[in-house]
């Protein structure tokens, strides 16, 4: 595999450190030092935990720093004297934090606080156990093979898994589920002889603080062949899933729990029972709880068997129908894991009604790293506006919490595989990066974190790296910007999800359409004359997407069905807008790497070749989405490009 | 497996059969009659080669009505006087064709003089040796496994193999290609480790006197690794390939030849080195020359990386375009095999121009038995009408010869697999049926083959058996009313081809387009003001497809582009002939079900099940055609149903 890239101390200028610390992290900090190459100079660190803070020339300084509420596991404070560096934490995962941050700083060290916003930060892998012949080894992988899983089995050599746990660490992931929510046959045995390659992995996690987490399925008790129900309420289950449980805990006592996709795209569920989903998660929350385990149960609960014809069942008003009804009635060690939108992972969407309904429930905001929807990893598409975005979004619409202060964790799907580079596109690493660091600290500005990516990453000037930014940074936008118009979504190649196809899943069983014709296109969801899927929202969120005159443009076809002559408040018509951004985001691509063209040598020929080639692939695709969303809606309005450019017949 | 169906001689009323001849062939009619139940009665069989004539009692009839030019290798005669009947043949191959005809026909035979209209009718079977991730273990096969090849080798026990050789001779087929003509990767092998396990089956189907062929890779040099060059004017290539045909040849010296896919969907080809495919397959051909072999060249060549913006490219025009300008150019025994239709088997398009274009080259008409876009054998679609339409289609359209008197042979695609019924569909054993009676004889009527077939295959009453024929016959007329309208072609899944998906090559690069827009569909392949591909038929028939006012309606949208208002020559405009005809075929299709309900308890219980469950998902695909299409139609249009049935918005 190619260098760890951000993570690596070697190309950033670290002072000399000490650790002071009986902590095992110590030991692994310890190890991380000799990979440093320290730059020397004027400034010393010493790491220590609390208990020895007597061993540095700051104490008092330290304690007088210390917030009142303590800094908890994971959390640091850095005092800096003239030369003098001591960054404190309470324990040995604080001091982890605490070195990664020593690490990305350098000597520009500053006095700081630094505690998590989220005591649980976390990737999924949809890895398989063994490959499935249509998703192949990762589900929505675009980065090669599982680093977990080859052939059927655990791997043997755990060193790969080493390196990532490093590079979570490094950017504050405390949390990983291993395999895909899409538990399928053999993956099952996760829970019974593959148990001990299960402790393995945790236990190379684990020296990163990283807890280990299982997605398990819901037929568990019947797919491995002990009974032959799921009945949540039958007595058996209960006690299948405990002595389950025990076992799991027996070979890895700090698993962090379960993570379940149930009545989710054909996989089992507590519905095959008569059970509501409160039945579903309470049973596997029970097996957990002696154990101390948590269970992240997925809201991602819909019809995908739907009619194309039934215009009244609206797949974005699911997980809100199926969960609201339940608030309150889950354990306390469920976590119901949310997707940020109410259809998936859309390049644009409105935000789930659910963040902001759930009020006696503990919620995980689910991303997605992974780029499904946003390009596979062969298009260049930075994430981290489009998360902060949702982050920052006012559930209520008039100052109330926001998103993220509603969640009680983060998770997302991850965009790591085999590849040497790690996520396939060398620059979709920063994806990676800013998820990590928003789940630490989700008021950070995304821009900010790409430069510091970008620093730690790649041996260039500092000029050569702003301009690297400035690519990167609205490539979101762009990406937006060449492919389905106003948040109407989808418009994908059924299945891959890479390319255009703008009737795609239009008559499919997917719940995802347009409903384009002749005069117009968009999906009424309002309340007034549509599916009513605004009334999940509370006023004035509500009734400003239930109005077309306060809707706003990027979601006016998520929830309208509009005339192409109708004007957005941008003043242009839709249709124009369709032509006009799906221009604009060829020639932003194309303007992007005339950039990149620039650049590209000064970096090292494994990024220059990489990114090279997948930005002529950008372009491909791009001109794709260009050219048939725009015949598309031509050949449908019959109305001209205002600008008289090629729209093909 | 099941039974054989519909050639079980248990099923017949076959008469007391004795055999006279030396011939090889002779062992295995003898073996076949073991097998029969014989009647009995007052009819008494003999069959004799002409060398044993005198053992028959009816020597001198015989000789009166043989044919002046002889019965060559294949015909048979049959003489009766009251309870006697001869049937003699010049060798014992027309003895085993003339020996099923005896059980076809029981105790009503006649007099009769029996010649194929053609010395070579084949089958391609598209097994691939390895099963493609893909396409599977038979690219567009809808009936299980591939009865030759199992996990990467020529399956052990060919016993399947046997039944298969004996079925094919009892509808008149004589020739097999085994392999897909996508060859890939270890499949080339089978010219050379593999030939042991090529001659295994060989020496199978030779019993019953059916030659085998191999589909080879025009790479095959370079894929093997022999050569860095597969041009075929470099002479190395040139003894490359009389060098693997004289090691093919040691170990099979009775094969048939080569069948060979260049230069099409990505296969290698001439093109590569400069070099026309005149040189490529006489390269081939003169390699098999020396051994009597035929080489059978596919003139399925077209850009498959087609921009869909191109409106000047027209893949129908493809063949054409390849292969008349070489006309006269091909060695004798080199056969181009032609697809019917200029596209690729649709359920209805125009006869390939090329059929009645070569005049000094040999052409095979190539068929295709199985269902790709016919249903896959889950819809049921009787083609036999189809396929005689094009033996009988008049290739000037003044009287001309049709492309069964152009053609030197027949060839279709095989519909079989390792399905217990062969065929998936039990009722798709009637087309397999069709295309074997169709290449003897070519003016047969494909409703009394479905009769044959049903009263060789099913232990019904006669009554009973009338109702299935009718419930068959006209399935392919339904399949196009639910289907892609008035000739226009594709509007299917893609990759897949079985259900709707009217858009779905919509912006593909095959090639394969509706054009429609909000005020018309169609394709423009006029000389006036469209892809000119009219022209590449004779007057008068180039004309009356040019003419709107003379263009037959089932393929005007093969040739016009024209408003959904255009009035058909049945009186009825464009969009109300879509929404009649798909009603139609859906309630067709309602209508079959329900007579086949009234009957299916009389058939054997797999039968009765197979043909239920398929008939019921037949049902659900037609509704899904008929209403994708109409709603499709509808939304382009905005034209509501004269008739006010339901069409979704």
């Amino acid at each position: 595999m190619e260098d760890l890239c951000w993570l690596n101390p070697a190309l950033v200028s670290s002072p000399p450190i000490t650790v002071h610390s009986a902590d095992p992290a110590a030991g692994t900090i310890r190890g991380e030092i000799d990979r440093v190459r320290t730059a020397g100079g004027d400034v010393q660190v010493a790491l220590c935990t609390l208990d020895h803070l007597a061993e540095t020339p700051l104490e008092e300084e330290v304690r007088a720093a210390l917030p009142a509420d303590g800094l908890g596991t994971e959390g640091f404070v850095v005092v800096r004297r003239g030369g003098q560096v001591v960054v404190a934490a309470e324990a040995g995962r604080g001091l982890l934090y605490g070195y990664f941050h020593v690490v990305r700083r350098g000597d520009r060290l500053e006095d700081t606080v630094e505690l998590p916003a989220y005591p649980v930060r976390m990737l999924d892998h949809w890895d398989n156990l063994v490959p499935h012949p249509v998703m192949g080894a990762v589900e929505r992988g675009y980065a090669g093979g599982s680093i977990f899983f080859h052939d059927g089995a655990v791997v043997e050599d755990l060193s790969r898994v080493r390196e990532y746990a490093r590079l979570l660490t490094s950017i504050g992931i405390n949390a990983v589920s291993i395999n895909n929510v899409n538990v399928r046959g053999p993956a099952t045995r996760l829970l019974t002889d593959l148990l001990p390659d299960v402790a393995r992995i945790a236990a190379v996690l684990r020296e990163w603080g990283i807890a280990t987490h299982l997605a398990v399925s819901y037929a568990a008790p019947i797919v491995l062949g002990d009974l032959d129900t799921s009945d949540p309420l039958d007595p058996r289950v209960v006690r299948w899933w405990a002595a389950a449980s025990d076992r799991v805990y027996a070979e890895v006592p700090d698993l962090g729990g379960f993570v379940v996709k149930a009545d989710s795209e054909n996989q089992p569920g507590p519905f095959t029972y008569g059970r509501d989903h409160g039945d579903g998660a309470n049973l596997l929350a029970r097996a957990l709880r002696p154990h101390g385990g948590t269970l992240y149960w997925r809201c991602f609960v819909y019809d995908c068997h739907q009619d194309w014809r039934d215009r009244s069942t609206d797949r974005a008003r699911a997980a809100y129908d199926h969960f609201m009804p339940l608030d309150g009635q889950f354990d306390d060690n469920v976590v119901l894991q949310i997707k940020h939108g109410p259809l998936d992972f859309q390049v644009r969407e409105a935000v789930s009604p659910l963040l902001g309904g759930l009020d006696r429930t503990r919620m995980a905001l689910e991303l997605q790293v992974t780029q499904e929807y946003t390009g596979h990893q062969r298009d260049l598409c930075y994430l981290g506006p489009w998360w902060r975005e949702i982050l920052d979004f006012d559930t209520t619409g008039a100052g109330g919490a926001t998103v993220a202060q509603r969640a009680d964790t983060i998770v997302a799907v991850s965009n790591v595989g085999d590849d040497s580079n790690w996520t396939g596109h060398k620059l979709a690493q920063a994806n990676l990066h800013s998820y990590g660091r928003l789940a630490w600290n989700p008021g950070a500005d995304p821009v900010e974190l790409l430069h510091e990516w970008a620093a730690a990453t790649f041996d260039v000037d500092a000029a050569t790296r702003a301009q690297l930014v400035e690519i990167m940074a609205d490539s979101w936008q762009v990406y937006e910007h060449y492919t389905a118009p106003l948040g109407v979504g989808f418009m994908v190649a059924p299945h891959g999800h890479y390319g255009p196809s703008v009737n795609g899943y239009e008559y499919s069983a997917w719940g995802t359409y347009h409903f384009a014709d002749r005069d117009g296109v968009g999906v009424d969801r309002t309340v007034a004359s549509g599916t009513g899927f605004t009334a999940q929202y509370p006023e004035p969120l509500a009734g400003r997407y239930e109005d077309l005159a306060t809707c706003p443009d990027e979601l006016l076809l998520f929830f309208h069905h509009v005339p192409y002559g109708h004007v957005l408040q941008s003043g242009r018509t839709v249709v124009q807008h369709i032509y006009d951004t799906h221009f604009q985001g060829y020639d932003e691509v194309v303007a992007k790497v005339e950039a990149w063209r620039a650049i590209a040598d000064r970096f090292d020929p494994a990024t220059r070749d990489n990114v090279s080639a997948r930005f002529a692939g950008q372009v491909r695709n791009a001109r794709e989405w260009r050219d048939q969303v725009n015949t598309y809606f031509f050949r449908m309005s019959g109305v001209p490009d205002a600008a008289g450019r090629t729209v093909y017949r």
